[in-house]
């Protein structure tokens, strides 16, 4: 019921609705609960049993093969961003729930169907992102994820706690594959004019989390040579940053950010002592990230010292390109073709959860248009014909798995 | 008793002590409350009748001359920094309360004596800071003050309400002069070898609060040709504030910081869309820091707005250098030297509740030594021998002005 898929995604985008027509709803926060509380309820509605683990991964399940223990997973992630759009994660969730209920309801499967919502795929207050489906594959364990803090100190599993999305159990059926559909969050296909992406490979990145440090001092009377500012430092870092990276852009693709910072002691009046700013390089290729990264911290080094300011990295994570399964990127080309969209296989520079699942199962990434490439914003727009299409491909493509032998 | 007044400012700074030895004690915290609970017992247990006024001051009066309806004001303030030091504001609290009680046992008054510990003097959390003894001068209305908010949103009424100090009536009695006895948070009495400060002038500042604002979008796949990033101009903007600044400074004394930051929305994947930056020039001159101001907005506004990002400026606020009444600036000069302590007549760069009062009454402000000039740090330090001698000559003083004609 294509329409119905379209109502239920305008009721998720009323929770946390933001004035701009995106959505707010951070990880852990009461719209994060009142979406998760939506979503057991839909999947309950249409037969499936939700099944909540440790981390508040949510499992809905159609046990469309009872006597197996294997199902194929199909989901993406209900949490946000501070600005975030009302498509990014919800489309795949609610998507996946329309696909597998209308599998359910046709029958004829060789294993289940189970429809996941990853907990804090965005990582907009809990760093690192994919946390959920990082704990599913074994990457991080469920108490590095519960124990991560967001900036007033609250740890992730105290706010699941909260909203009542804290589990015991990990979920028990064996998986074979994973599916998400997502929509693209850049302008490949709305460029090319196409409707669908299979995602091959993503872009490599690399994060370092960089803090720098000085000392408290009077911003009145402490004379200026006796200051030792951390934010003077940070500030000149991040725009030797641009200038470094943009040198470097012209001879290899790169895309690069530094988006967050913050200082203490956060007073108009301190200089400040510490600030922490988060530094992203990404390229397709990891080498490539990494040394780059590596000339940034070389190029900035003697420069901050010379402000008597010192540097300790906080976090330096390496998340190398992923290829994900060759056979999903298959399908999904067929699949589409069969429908008579114009299809392409392409990279995605955005991580996703379907990237960390690849860790554990065979796993595929679909792409819809985004309207002028906006992401992470309220305007992120994707039409709804783009929206019917790709769930249109989604149900062809989780039916042919859910179909094929173990 | 001047051990008992040491005794007490150890006490004080036991209510928020920092690990380092500093206070953090911001305004309208649990630690506020607490420091102010003491500072009423305190007086109460010495004779004063304390009374708080709409915006959180508070004034303990000794009925030093119970027809008259005048009084002398003395005091400072109990809030700190959040790396504060110890005898920032708590000793010219406790120091007043200290001589205003010796001379109430002592008698022979004209006037009442009353102790005030100003609300938000520091403004760490709240801006603009000087907040209760402006309010008290008539420069704020106490709901402007109120509704301040915090950087979570949290108004200054709500805060004083919380921690039971938001008074319903102003304080009634007729104020004739103000008092304040303050550490120097500079190094030239140390380096000059004197004791004792007696402020004449204040340095002048313009305080300019500037948000850059960009749009949000995904740092990941977003096209770095698409990009308005807030975070990269303020960055660049702080750079050239400080190549600015410092190369002005070769011409004329100046001071200025870049000391707090805030960027939204505050995610290492979203491409910040606004970022607030306070800025600060301070100069003997109000015209310098204000033509020093006007050249570095003209010099950014160009490289800002090539960056594709807007500039708001959401405060500019200019702090003329102020006169204090020149009669207290003779009186503690003698006083000082009947005591045999060195001493002179000096400018302060830094603001203090007696620039605010000198707008409505004479107002006098005494500094004794900070060592290495160092504040706002947790080992801020003034010896205890120059604690004692800056009692006794704030003790002289207030005795003269207790005792002259209103």
């Amino acid at each position: 019921m294509p329409d119905a898929l379209l109502d239920m995604i305008d009721r998720f985008a009323g929770i946390g609705g933001s004035p701009g027509g995106g959505v707010r709803r951070l990880t852990g926060s009461a719209e994060d609960g009142a979406a998760r509380r939506l979503f057991a309820q839909e999947a309950e509605q249409r037969g499936a049993v939700v099944h909540v683990d440790p981390v508040g991964n949510m499992f809905a399940t159609f046990a469309t093969a009872p006597a197996a223990d294997t199902t194929v997973l199909v989901g993406s992630h209900l949490d946000s961003q501070p600005t975030g759009g009302r498509f990014d994660g919800a489309y795949g969730v609610l998507a996946g729930l329309d696909a597998a209920a209308a599998l359910a309801a046709e029958g004829g499967l060789r294993h289940n169907l189970t429809v996941v919502n990853w907990t804090n795929e965005e990582g907009a207050c809990f760093q690192p992102s994919l946390t959920g489906s990082s704990v599913y594959t074994g990457k991080y364990t469920p108490d590095f994820a519960l124990g991560l803090a967001d900036r007033m100190g609250r740890s992730l599993g105290a706010c699941l706690e909260d909203i009542g999305f804290r589990g015991a159990e990990p979920f028990p059926l064996r998986p074979l594959r994973y599916l998400e559909l997502h929509v693209e969050q850049g302008a490949e296909l709305e460029d090319k004019g196409l409707r669908i992406g299979a995602v091959t490979t993503s872009w490599a990145a690399r994060k370092i989390t960089l803090c720098f440090t000085g000392v408290p001092a009077h911003t009145g009377p402490t004379p200026m040579g006796r200051r030792r500012d951390a934010l003077r430092a940070a500030a000149w870092a991040i725009t030797e940053f641009h200038r470094l990276l943009e040198a470097e852009a012209a001879e290899v693709l790169l895309h690069w950010s530094a988006a967050k910072i913050v200082a203490e002691p956060d007073s108009p009046n301190v200089v400040a002592s510490r600030v922490t700013v988060w530094f992203e390089i990404r390229n397709p290729d990891l080498a490539v990230a990494d040394a780059v990264g590596a000339r940034f911290l070389a190029a900035i080094g003697p420069g901050v010292a010379a402000l008597g300011i010192g540097q300790e990295v906080l976090g330096d994570e390496a998340r190398a390109g992923t290829a994900l399964d060759p056979e999903g990127v298959a399908v999904t080309l067929e699949v589409a073709q069969a429908l008579g969209l114009p299809a392409t296989a392409m990279r995605t520079i955005t991580g996703h959860d379907a990237l960390a699942l690849q860790a554990l199962v065979p796993s595929t990434l679909i792409f819809v248009p985004s309207v002028d490439g906006l992401s992470h914003n309220e305007a992120e727009l994707t039409l709804p014909e783009d929206l019917l299409n790709g769930a249109a491909v989604l149900r062809g493509v989780l039916r042919r798995f859910a179909m094929e032998a173990a």
